[in-house]
């Protein structure tokens, strides 16, 4: 075989409520440093960076949300990976449309174009392995095949999809997919592992543009053209390419399986016996970090004292977080929030955020961190006349030329170099200098300098909203 | 029955790591709102104050340590009680101590004085009837006897003293007490309930001055030479009479039941049959919450789904805790640290305690919000070269004249009037204005207002700890 380019298109517009606190609509779980000091969203990228013996892969094309847009380029950039495109879905469509996107995208320069369709909030911890399979399914997608990896299930898991085969898989070639079952009852999965002639459906996916791109013709006609249109007359912004929203709106809300794959013909299951999660629950990250004899898995500033399959994160370093005598307890612990759950009822954490949202919480939705186009801010302290927020704008980032009716800021640079412009006059702010915004006045932030810039924010005024900006000019063209 | 005035001696220099992480040595359970929005330490001044049919309360005594003096003053301010004097115990050493100073204090000016003894860390949920078993005690204090107050116990505790009579009581008037039984084995426990002539020892004493100051000098003669000398050369000092350190090390260590009252005669116990609880472990704090059908408490911003026998507290507004499908859980939220256990284990919160200690964690002694003599700051947050505090000066309060080696200060007033010097200006600082404070300079902070003086300091400089300070004056007196 020849030497082979893959272009790894990594779906991270997806957001779940099942790793709460720590995941947040704000900020889902790819996002987050779920195993290890990288986050899911990373530790995939650098899975599927570099080359193999048998391949390479390319550069990744990323299709997320608007509100990621920034979290996806600077994640990359902290681990030293260029993004190849990064499509931008006006609204969450679901798999079909967010891969028919990118099909078409990198079928304008290269049909052939062999991709790797992945999810980003999942854990291989093989990435050797890993390799290994996508390998093994080159050959089949080099003659047109739509091939899926089939996990070997390790426990009658009723909330996947089954990738079902001819015959039990014995070696690691392609196999021809005979059927997909969605999330099964329990009789029927203890059937199929009895079989052995089935697999989870991990979501993904290895084909040739050209050839994904006639299964859709073939059996999902009408996502086509909407979706082909909001790539063609797609907005280039800033390195992003934003999906026409109006197109984008008219494409069906549905899963590649049911609107593609289930239908298709010719599809090869490539079988992967390594260690996979998809992290579904807080039982499914107790089961892949390493705990110590009683079964009980600590992270962050977190001890266990006398406990017993239970899981306990601290994930902030200022926070202590004593687990006494719990036996199959999970806790986890942030700043704003603190989750206590029952393992038994590790699925259910959607009620606890259901439960913050009816009385209107902003922890149901959002992360402590805001994530702004230009870096990040965070609260320290809400009083009932000021706030104070740590702000951190990244190399080149420039706040909009704002004003506020109801507030004034005192800025104190700690760390960096801000470029402030207030009313006529622009200066170098250093760290350890501080400048006055009064109330009313036009103003403008910017980090002229090549190391992050933070500074303190101190609000003082009767009304302290977000809401309170009037924006006359801003960079990422927002309203 | 002439007209009887009662002064409560507040003992309040304890501080114990039951109540972790609530209750902290920098910050012990008396002082902080454990049931309802007052602290224990209030809700007992306010329970001993006012005055009854059969007498009135005189303002109180309140023994307690250096750390927790400008405490034990502001939350008497807070509720509109005036202290009737604060003596400082230059290091704790139990109550035979404590008492002994009060008794010897008042019998200066008053050797007739009734004295009720009191802890500040328990809960009486029924004043009036408590007013009505001090007010059955007062025949006996007067006419010599040392009377104590013997709860009728619920449960077979062993963690408690037991007060034994010589027949069961059967109406509220005072019974002479046979003898003391200190923490008894389960099997004793078991046979005292049976006999029904068993009470709990609550540490609650009425009697006369001159009565309980010839029981010592009969009982325990040689605490009385120390202690004496300590009252009478104690120094005063803004309102505190701090007892002599020299004179006050050489007092034996013990408690006033083991020094004086085991040995004494002429005792009577009033029986207390209404509610008692000395909220000695997070198990009895729940005991005391309201709780919900399934028998689980909340408090805070805690929620709690599918909980059973449970208890779920947020100590901080902005942390939200939520529990789900938990049984028998007593989870305690704060934003430096959180206790997750098994209310099994309910009395071994120390071990948690232990355990950051071990490692050196502030969160196994320290309470965020750090209380000085002049108000009190908590550390917003801390990077490599900067720190934020929030900062609160009481009315009056004035920080030393001081100078810091290695940090830089910027201020920024939000709430109230400061008054700052730096080298040789001192200025007037107005909410919403900032001052900055050079490295090296010397200054001073004040607030010449009535209202508290809110600021926000931001450090930065390579070393930000507490002790690059060069005092180089102090109306506190401290190094």
């Amino acid at each position: 075989m020849a030497f082979v380019q893959v272009t790894p298109v990594l779906l991270c517009g997806g957001s779940g409520t099942r790793l709460w606190p720590l995941s947040r609509r704000s900020y889902p779980k790819q996002f987050a440093s779920v195993l290890g000091e990288e986050t899911l969203y990373q530790q995939t990228a650098r899975r599927l960076s570099g080359s193999d013996s048998a391949f390479s892969f390319a550069a990744p094309i990323i299709v997320t949300g608007t509100d990621f847009r920034f979290i996806v380029t600077e994640q990359l950039i902290e681990i030293g990976i260029d993004p190849g495109a990064v499509l931008i879905e006006p609204e969450p469509r679901n798999t079909a449309p967010a891969v028919l996107a990118a099909a078409l995208h990198i079928a304008k320069t290269d049909p052939e174009a062999i991709l790797l369709i992945s999810p980003t909030d999942h854990v291989v911890p093989d990435p050797a392995a890993f390799r290994k399979a996508i390998a093994a399914g080159l050959p089949a997608a080099g003659r047109g095949d739509l091939v899926t990896f089939g996990i070997a299930p390790d426990r009658p898991e009723t909330g996947y999809g089954y990738l079902e085969l001819a015959a039990p898989p014995d070696d690691e070639g392609p196999l021809p997919l005979k059927s997909f079952t969605e999330k099964p009852d329990p009789a029927t999965v203890k059937r199929m592992l009895e079989g052995g002639c089935h697999l989870w459906n991990a979501g993904l996916f290895l084909f040739r543009a050209r050839d994904i791109l006639a299964a859709y013709e073939a059996h999902a006609p009408t996502l086509v053209e909407p979706v082909r249109k909001a790539v063609d007359t797609a907005q280039p912004d800033l390195g992003f390419l934003r999906l026409d929203p109006e197109a984008f709106a008219r494409a069906e809300d549905i899963s590649i399986d049911y609107a593609v794959l289930e239908k298709a013909t010719q599809l090869s299951v490539i079988p992967y016996k390594g260690r996979w999660s998809d992290l579904g629950s807080w039982e499914a990250v107790l089961h892949e970090t390493p705990q110590g004899p009683s079964g009980t898995a600590t992270s962050g500033a977190a001890t266990a004292i006398d406990c017993s399959g239970s899981l306990l994160r601290s994930e902030a370093e200022t926070l202590e977080l004593v687990g006494l005598g719990l036996e199959n307890i999970i806790a986890v612990a942030m700043p704003d929030a603190v989750l206590v759950a029952d393992r038994s009822r590790a699925q259910d954490v959607g009620q606890a955020v259901e439960a913050l949202r009816a009385r209107s919480r902003p922890q149901a939705t959002r992360a402590p961190r805001d994530y702004r186009p230009w870096g990040w801010f965070e609260t320290l302290v809400l009083g009932d006349r000021f706030q104070v927020k740590r702000i951190t704008v990244n190399p080149g980032g420039i706040l909009s030329l704002q004003s506020h009716i109801h507030r004034a800021e005192h800025w104190i640079v700690v760390e960096g170099t801000a470029r402030v412009t207030i009313g006529e006059t622009t200066s170098l702010v250093a760290e350890n200098q501080s400048v006055f915004i009064p109330l009313g006045a036009v103003h403008r932030l910017e980090n002229p300098g090549k190391l992050p810039m933070v500074l303190i924010e101190v609000q003082t005024g009767s009304y302290l909203g977000e809401d309170d900006i009037t924006r006359h000019e801003d960079l990422y063209s927002r309203p």
